[in-house]
């Protein structure tokens, strides 16, 4: 995170240097019904799944575990399909049910850079969850139109538990 | 666009190929405060547009033109910004914020396939509208989770009225 003054003549003006690996629009659906989604998206649009995330089984033996989140391609771009539950990150995402996943080994510079252009922070650095798919830590803005931006850690380990 | 029976079991199904050229996530903003998005998007995330289509200047004639849709490059990765108004296609998306656009030569096509895979079309086709930045043709469906598609012509002209 590099932090220097402005050239354009504000002085106040921060300039942070952020390098993102990927840009993701997340769709948050109700957790229960998240299987559907990912099925529907393949069905309707011929999207592939590259990744998916689950929790554990809980409640009934019967029932089928929870998408966290899965990762679909679609014409040469990624998006991520993320299950609603109470306690996950994606509730806090600021009440949208959708953000866009921006994929970077430096969370804390880009929500400066992020804040110091208008951006609001929601809530702190969330470690484990898997919300952008695989990624360890997460943190959200919200930019000044009402959407909300995940800044995620780069996912290498992506690719277990695909379903075709 | 091919329809023929689908293969496992299913004598209901319809296979419809359907080929996507791109697909963007596109953010809806008040139609006054457009430019302002774009310009919190590259001074935020370092994004760069390549594409920007505008309305003719209307009402006083200090007013600037309003954004139609601008298309942002971010981290490899398309999205576009389009700005709100009574008569645009975008306030017929379904009421979303947001949509995902793709790019395709056979809308039709496009249309009956999501719907038969449970998704509704929103209206017809509109012309002319440049809705997805640049796109002659624009229509849309709505997922069965709540999320509006909107199926685009390709933009091949685009590039034109770009601000850097």
């Amino acid at each position: 995170m590099a932090l220097e003054e402005g050239q354009n003549g504000g002085a106040e003006k921060v300039a942070v240097e952020v390098s993102f690996k990927s840009f993701k629009p997340q769709l948050f659906v109700e957790a229960s019904k998240a299987n559907d989604a990912v099925q529907f998206y393949k069905t309707a649009f011929g999207a592939v799944e590259t990744c998916r995330t689950t929790q554990p089984k809980r409640k009934a033996d019967q029932e089928l575990p929870h998408i966290v989140s899965a990762q679909l391609q679609l014409a040469g771009s990624t998006f991520v399909v993320s299950g609603l539950s109470d306690d996950s990150a994606s509730t806090k995402a600021g009440g949208t049910l959708f953000a866009m996943c921006l994929e970077t080994e430096d969370l804390e510079a880009a929500v400066t850079k992020a804040v110091a252009a208008g951006a609001v922070a929601e809530g702190g650095i969330v470690e484990g969850e898997g919300a952008c798919c695989c990624a360890e830590r997460v943190t959200t803005v919200k930019d000044p139109y009402g959407f909300a931006w995940q800044f995620c850690s780069p996912a290498d380990e992506c690719g277990a538990n695909v379903e075709a």
